[in-house]
């Protein structure tokens, strides 16, 4: 079974990111998933360990190919909140996960906080903050505000009537300039 | 029945919402809910009509809550921003009840659209901006600063290890801060 075993890894973090997405963690279950895979049951408890395990894995791996879509620029922090806002906007299915997480996980998955504190590590040292709580507060008002637009109900954001990508092009615009703002505030 | 039916209908909403905010709309169960509320299920189709009306009803009893203890300020945002954070702490779950419903009912509720509406058609007059969508965005970004805090993780708050009070207290600034500085960037 060696041969093809990252072949049946990959398929399962595919089949389980969009049951998750879909479901979240309790709803989900993993003879779909398996079955969408074209796998055996057996393979993602061997692989993973268990459906929590899962999810942890399935939400890491996205997390790191958002990572590459938007890397992080600690010295241009709204052209990072911009690069976030594209990347997370060609896939929203991502914020569902962490929503799903949110709710269904209580905490941060293993990872995501050694990011966040790297991050406000970089945040701190470029912006000359005074402490790490004030650098972690700035990274994640940033991120709020880079994901706001994926929160907003979608009866909301047609609200004026115009072509929907002018209209995020718009929105995009303003958290670039909030980001700014907020940077330049922070200093 | 006549004589209690207010006071039923408080007890469903109540147990409703604990069951919504712990398991979302679909792990919800009607039977639970009234079993809580010490009422029949009959009660609870006879006021509310569903299972998701019923959602639907708890969620606009709480947001008119919410409406009370962080009234608008269009003139005052960063004001706003520092309440909505406050009553938001204070009443953790219906930030849950907003994540269940943008995970399981997808678009917003009645009242939601026109009450974001409303906000934005003030803050375009307080701020003299050009146009409505360019308020919605002014709007959205606030909202999301003043929610930041809730969306972080357990783990990640606790860096720096301050007394959990004070660490919110200083985050409360961090957001009246960022609030101040968007509110005269997008003037």
């Amino acid at each position: 079974m060696a041969y093809d075993s990252a072949a049946t890894r990959a398929r399962l973090l595919d089949a389980a990111h969009a049951e998750f997405a879909e479901r979240g963690l309790a709803g989900a279950r993993v003879d779909r998933i398996a079955a969408a895979a074209q796998a055996n049951k057996q393979a993602i408890y061997a692989y993973f360990g268990s459906k929590e395990q899962l999810f942890d894995a399935v939400l890491a791996d996205r997390l790191s190919v958002l990572a590459d879509a938007a890397p992080f620029t600690p010295d241009d922090l709204p052209g990072y909140a911009g690069a976030l806002f594209d990347a997370l906007n060609a896939t929203p299915d991502l914020l569902r996960l962490t929503h799903w997480r949110a709710l269904e996980r209580g905490d941060a998955t293993p990872g995501e906080i050694e990011s966040h504190l790297d991050k406000a590590g970089q945040v701190r040292v470029s912006l000359g903050l005074p402490d790490e709580a004030s650098a972690v507060d700035v990274v994640e008002i940033v991120v709020a505000v880079s994901t706001a637009w994926l929160g907003v109900a979608p009866g909301l954001k047609a609200a004026g009537a115009q072509d929907p990508e002018k209209r995020r092009a718009a929105h995009r615009a303003m958290v670039v300039r909030a980001v700014t703002a907020i940077v330049d505030a922070a200093r």
